[in-house]
C-alpha cells in the first residue's frame, strides 16, 4: 500500500501565501559577514515594509515589490532587516522603514503603499513573491512588537539575520511567534455549517475559526471552537490544508469535521448568524449565483478552498 | 462518498497529553466573581506547579496530582492561577508556587516534585489528568516568562482567569503562545529516515523535527527540515497526528513525507547520525529486539506513534 495514494495536493495558485520559491538557507543566518556582503550585492532584492504595510515602487503605471540595495538603503537606512532566503542565487531581504515616515511615504508619487490583504486578494505579484512579502511583513511586525524582553522588561536586540531577538540584560532568546488557528467546516452529510461574524460584509458566510490553546490537539481545538460558537458537536476531524496567514502571524490549519448534532445555538458574542448550507448552495455561492446573494471569502483565503473541497464532494 | 471514511483515529491511551476530559468552559473566563466562588468551592481541584515542575501530594505511598482549595491556598497563597476547565461539574485550576520555595518543597515528605516528562512517561495518572497537568504547566510557565510587555517593557498583569496578560502601561494584550513543530518520517518505499541528536541516549533514533517559521505551510516546513538536516528531498506530505507538548509550549504536528532522493548528507550541528531503516527493522526497534540495540522514543512521544504507523504499513 502506498501511504500517499489518498493525498490530494490541494495547493492552488489562487490560495494566498502558500507558494514559496525561496530557499530559506537558514545556515547563512549566523554568518554576519556573508549577510553584509549579500545585502550590499547589487543583485540582491529588498522588500520594504512600513508599520504593517508593503511599500511598492510605482513607475509608469507599474508596481514593483522589490528594491535594489541602493534604493532600499536610501529609503530604510537604519530599520530592522531580515534575511528571507535565496532564489536562483539572488538573496532576498525584508527591511523595515521608520514608522514615523508612514504619512510622508503615502504622499510620494514614486511609491505606493498597498495593504498586504489587497496585494494577495488582487494577486498583484507572483504567488512566490506574495509569500515572500507576507513573510517579510510577519517577521518585521514581530520585531516591532518585541523590542523588550517579556521575562525582565529590558531591551532586546535582533540576531541571526533577524530570526531571533536576545535580551541584553538576562540573555533570554526570543523566537518569532506563529499562532496556530483552526479553521473548519462541520459537515452533516450533504450540508456544511458556516457562520458570519458581525464585521462581515452583508451576505458573507465563512468557515468557523479560532486560535488553538496550550494543551490542545488540532482535532480537539476544531471540536471546541465549533461547539463554543454554534453548539454543534463533532466527531472525526480530517486535516485538509494549511496556510500561513500574516495577519499578524498565524498558521491556518484547515479541517473538515463530522457533525454529530444538528441544532444550532449561536454564541452571540462571536457570531451574527450560523446555518447549514447544502452542497448545491455552496456551489452557487462559489459561483456567485446564490439566489439570496450569499457570498464566500475570496479565493486567496483558505475558507474558500475548504468550501470548494466540500462542494466538489 | 463519505469524507471521513479514510480517517483513522490514531489516538492512543499511551500517547501523552492528547486525551482531555476537561470542558475548557471559556465563557467562564471573564466572570471574575464566578471564578472566585469556584476556586474556593471545596469540590474544586487544584494542580500545583513550581517553576516547571508539578508538585504532587504524597501519602502512604500514594501520589495525588490534585489538591483541595484549602491545601492549595496554604501552599500557594499568592501565585498565578489559571482556570483549566470543568469535569463533571468540578472546576479545575492550575496554581503556581513561589519559585523561591522550590528547594524547601523538595525536602517535604508530604509532597513529591516529579518532572512532567516522567509523569507522562510512567503514566502516573489517567491520560485526562496528565493532559490537565501539562496544560497547567505550559500556561503557568508562560506567565512566568511574560511578566513584562514585549512592546514597551512595562509590567503586565494576568486577566481572563489566566488566559491573557495585559500591559498596564500601553494596554497591549498578550496571549499564551503555542509553537507549532513539525515532526516526521521521510519514507522511501519500505524504508524510513530517522536520526539521532548528539544528546540522545546511546542507540536511540527518532523522527526528525523542527520549529515551523512564519510564512511556511506545514508541508513546506516538513520538506525544509528534512532537507536541512539530512539533504533528503521529499514530495507529498501527509498529516498523521498531532500532540500538545508542554516543553515548554509546543504543538507537535506529526507527518509522513514521500522521499524523492536517497543519499543522506548530515547537518552535523543538528544530528550525530541519520540513516534509513527498513520496515522490519522499525518493527524490531518498537519491540525492543533490534540486534544492535537501537531504541525508539517512549510511547508517550508522537515519534513512537509515527514509527508504529510506518511499521504497520
Amino acid at each position: 500500500m502506498n501511504l500517499f495514494d489518498s493525498t490530494r495536493d490541494l495547493t492552488s495558485q489562487s490560495l494566498g501565501f502558500v507558494t514559496t520559491t525561496l530557499d530559506r538557507a537558514a545556515w547563512r543566518r549566523d554568518d554576519a559577514s556573508w549577510q553584509q556582503t549579500a545585502m550590499a550585492d547589487p543583485s540582491s532584492r529588498h522588500i520594504l515594509i512600513c508599520k504593517d504595510t508593503p511599500v511598492l515602487a510605482f513607475q509608469a503605471e507599474r508596481l514593483e515589490a522589490c528594491f535594489s540595495p541602493a534604493r532600499a538603503a536610501d529609503l530604510a537606512p537604519s530599520g530592522q532587516s531580515v534575511f528571507l532566503g535565496m532564489d536562483n542565487g539572488v538573496a532576498f531581504f525584508g527591511r523595515h522603514l521608520d514608522t514615523s515616515h508612514f504619512d510622508a511615504l503615502k504622499l510620494r508619487t514614486d511609491l505606493k503603499l498597498i495593504d498586504m490583504r489587497s496585494i494577495a486578494m488582487q494577486g498583484l505579484f507572483t504567488p512566490g513573491l506574495i509569500n515572500a512579502i507576507g513573510t517579510a511583513k510577519a517577521m518585521l511586525l514581530w520585531h516591532q512588537r518585541h523590542g523588550f524582553c517579556s521575562q525582565c522588561g529590558q531591551p532586546t536586540v535582533a540576531a541571526s539575520a533577524g530570526w531571533k531577538r536576545i535580551c541584553q540584560a538576562c540573555s533570554s532568546e526570543h523566537f518569532p511567534r506563529t499562532d496556530p488557528v483552526v479553521i473548519m467546516l462541520a459537515i452533516d452529510g450533504e450540508r456544511c455549517l458556516m457562520g458570519r461574524s458581525p464585521q462581515f460584509p452583508e451576505g458573507r458566510y465563512s468557515c468557523l475559526a479560532g486560535f488553538m490553546e496550550p494543551g490542545e490537539t488540532i482535532e480537539d481545538a476544531v471540536r471546541r471552537e465549533i461547539f463554543e460558537e454554534t453548539g454543534i458537536t463533532t466527531g472525526q476531524v480530517r486535516y485538509a490544508q494549511g496556510q500561513p496567514w500574516p495577519f499578524p502571524g498565524s498558521l491556518m490549519i484547515g479541517c473538515l469535521a463530522e457533525a454529530t448534532s444538528t441544532e444550532i445555538t449561536i454564541d452571540a458574542t462571536e457570531l451574527a448568524d450560523a446555518r447549514w448550507f447544502t452542497r448545491e448552495e455552496v456551489r452557487l455561492i462559489l459561483r456567485g449565483e446564490h439566489p439570496r446573494a450569499i457570498s464566500s471569502p475570496p479565493p486567496m483565503a483558505i475558507a474558500h478552498h475548504l468550501m470548494r473541497l466540500f462542494a466538489e464532494g
